[in-house]
């Protein structure tokens, strides 16, 4: 965090003219211009890109349009009390370039967030040698954004969360990123200035299975983890040590069948993949809630049942034909999700996180007077009977 | 921050022993033990008290139900999606010492939190000199709190972020305090510690009146806010230069009739009260849209459709008879609010605010197989085919 502070105290005050100097520093290429205006732009993709992206937003929007809530409204001692849904004006979502341009997570990110009703929403992503590619920007253009603006880093937090001479700011800022990023998001938001997601960290899979699962299978789910950087984590829980010995004998296998990201997978496995044997199933359980992990998956013969038992994950995955992956791309369900434990307190992505509840009030003249001895009594008890007391009882 | 995190590593390491010298230092007090069992205590209050805070909890219950959400399920390409709602499992609900001992507050704090379903709910709130006051253990008890926790500043809100050996450790820490208090929570929970509702600031009102309010009750309104303290910020903006005058006038006999808190009350008008004079209600609606104040009231003529003008604020209190004080008090709502225009981004405290979604998705094997082409190209863009695209593949 001390090493973003001056980078963001320094875009704030001098604007294009920091960002430009950061980004040649970090990201060694300066565009001519940092907004791409997406409805100029005229991605060419295969058509079975194009197929691919708009099924994923069919379903994404489909399983994030039932997240909508309803406003309320209830009569309590004759007055009118309610809840009205409004969303934030504006939202950024960075997407992190090089190795990890996730167009997926672009969906992901903007079409919950034009569900709520958000106006004003920018993909914010590092400019890269040569085009922007075609994929993320389609992929932008189908989720609904309005502008891809080229800047990455504290910097490109900074640009758009203060907003630049070039660069519209944004009120919300989303997405993975570096440490960078991340550190620059947290600090923006303890100083009042936009508001974030939760903070991401590596990825995580935890998979509990029994015997009725398939060591094959899980073994390529807990490689899918080991495949998002070497700082990923995947934990198996089981009540079989036969499964377990099998599930390692398939990882082994796999890694030498399939060698691509092979050292980054390898490294994943052997630094943080762990096979753990419980006497039961419900020791996995318990293990499962205390670590909350981002991703669960729940290959027990009795699945449904097992969900009920489980508090604190980001997503779970049920049955032997669930493998992250799904969610990851096409099911429907938001792949930004909470990490390293931080499921026991938020949410993954959702048409709620950009929606404020505004609470209102209509109260009755005669509930006034009815409800006033209470008022007085406790505004006396809490020293404000002169003005909050008075408020009520001049209206009497 | 600084000044706040050489306290909290203290407390973290230490624990109880840290956290005596720290309280014995700022608070001039040290308890014989940190922690009061609530079932255990048994407060004597007046009749009239007792009724009050029970007819408050009532109605802060009543509005609150209506908050809690239900579980959703929906069927996408032959998959079954849903979402679940978990709470945390402990929350700790600040309560100021000294002026600002708001029985109220705990209230506000603690019913939502067991509506949502949260197991260990402990007030924590400064020692004072002499025994904790009959008010406050009664309102915690009522509200269903299971202790209080004699800890304030900083060092309190460390010590119920990390435990020590008396007192046990919450994953969730809201509720108003004073700056080094604030500065805690921001930095904890930056670091991952614990869960926070916004941070708060000092109190504000925004009023928003026509000719057909009256002059005297919203002059009352203004002053209530700032009976709260001297940066308390209190607003009138309207369409009329007569009621503007004529409030200014009502205002200042005020503060000659009503001398209680009196320099307080003068400093905070004079410093931070301001009437605006508007050519028209829009305007008004514009102006506060952009403060985005912590309370709104709307005492004008067609106030009800003037509240679906209104995108951002804490809590609105809408036509003549709905003061502030009756949502502080007694309405139902809750008086936990987001300050300094974070109502541009943060709901008030609510049910949702101690629940998390947790989604979860059954895959069937057809439609996974249905979908693999569509995984197999985005992961292939994304370069994530040989685990992501192979996870999904080995099941068809």
């Amino acid at each position: 965090m001390d090493l973003v502070k001056p980078i963001l105290e320094d875009v704030k005050h001098r604007g294009d003219a920091a960002l430009r100097e950061y980004t040649r520093k970090f990201d060694a290429v300066v565009p001519d211009s940092f907004v791409v205006d997406l409805s100029r732009s005229n991605p060419k993709i295969d058509s079975s890109l194009e197929i691919a992206l708009g099924k994923a937003a069919e379903n994404i929007e489909a399983f994030h349009r039932i997240q909508i809530p309803e406003d309320k409204e209830i009569l309590i001692h004759g007055n009118r009390l309610g809840i009205r849904h409004t969303p934030v004006e504006s939202v950024s979502v960075y997407a992190p370039g090089g190795k990890a341009l996730y167009p997926s997570t672009i969906l992901m990110g903007v079409i919950p967030a034009k569900l709520a009703g958000v106006k004003n929403i920018q993909i914010v992503t590092p400019p890269q040698q040569g085009a922007l590619p075609d994929g993320l920007v389609a992929a932008a253009k189908i989720a609904g954004a309005d502008r891809i603006i080229l800047a990455g880093g504290a910097q490109g937090i900074a640009a758009v969360s203060y907003g630049t001479e070039s660069i519209p700011s944004s009120e919300f800022v989303i997405g993975p990123g570096n440490k960078f990023v991340t550190a620059a998001k947290v600090y923006l938001s303890g100083q009042g200035v936009i508001g974030i997601d939760s903070p991401a960290g590596p990825s995580e899979v935890l998979v509990i299975a029994d015997d009725c699962a398939n060591p094959v299978w899980v073994a390529a789910d807990l490689l899918s983890q080991a495949e998002h950087g070497e700082d990923s984590v995947a934990i198996l829980c089981t009540d079989s040590l036969s499964f377990a010995e099998k599930v390692r004998a398939e990882v082994e296998k796999a890694l030498l069948e399939r060698p691509k990201r092979g050292e980054m997978k390898r490294k994943s496995i052997e630094d943080h993949g762990r096979i753990f044997v419980f006497p039961n199933l419900e020791e996995c359980f318990a293990f499962s809630d205390l670590f909350a992990p981002e991703h669960l998956e729940i290959q027990t013969k009795n699945y449904k049942e097992d969900l009920k038992k489980i508090k604190h994950a980001g997503s779970v995955f049920l049955g032997n034909y669930s493998p992250v992956a799904m969610g990851d791309y096409i099911s429907g369900t938001n792949h930004i999700l909470p990490t390293a434990g931080a499921a026991r307190i938020y949410s993954s992505l959702g048409v709620s996180t950009f929606l404020k509840r505004v609470t209102w009030q209509e109260v009755s003249k005669e509930s006034l007077a009815d409800l006033y001895p209470h008022v007085k009594v406790l505004s006396e008890f809490e020293g404000l009977d002169e003005e909050h007391g008075t408020s009520v009882k001049i209206r009497t």
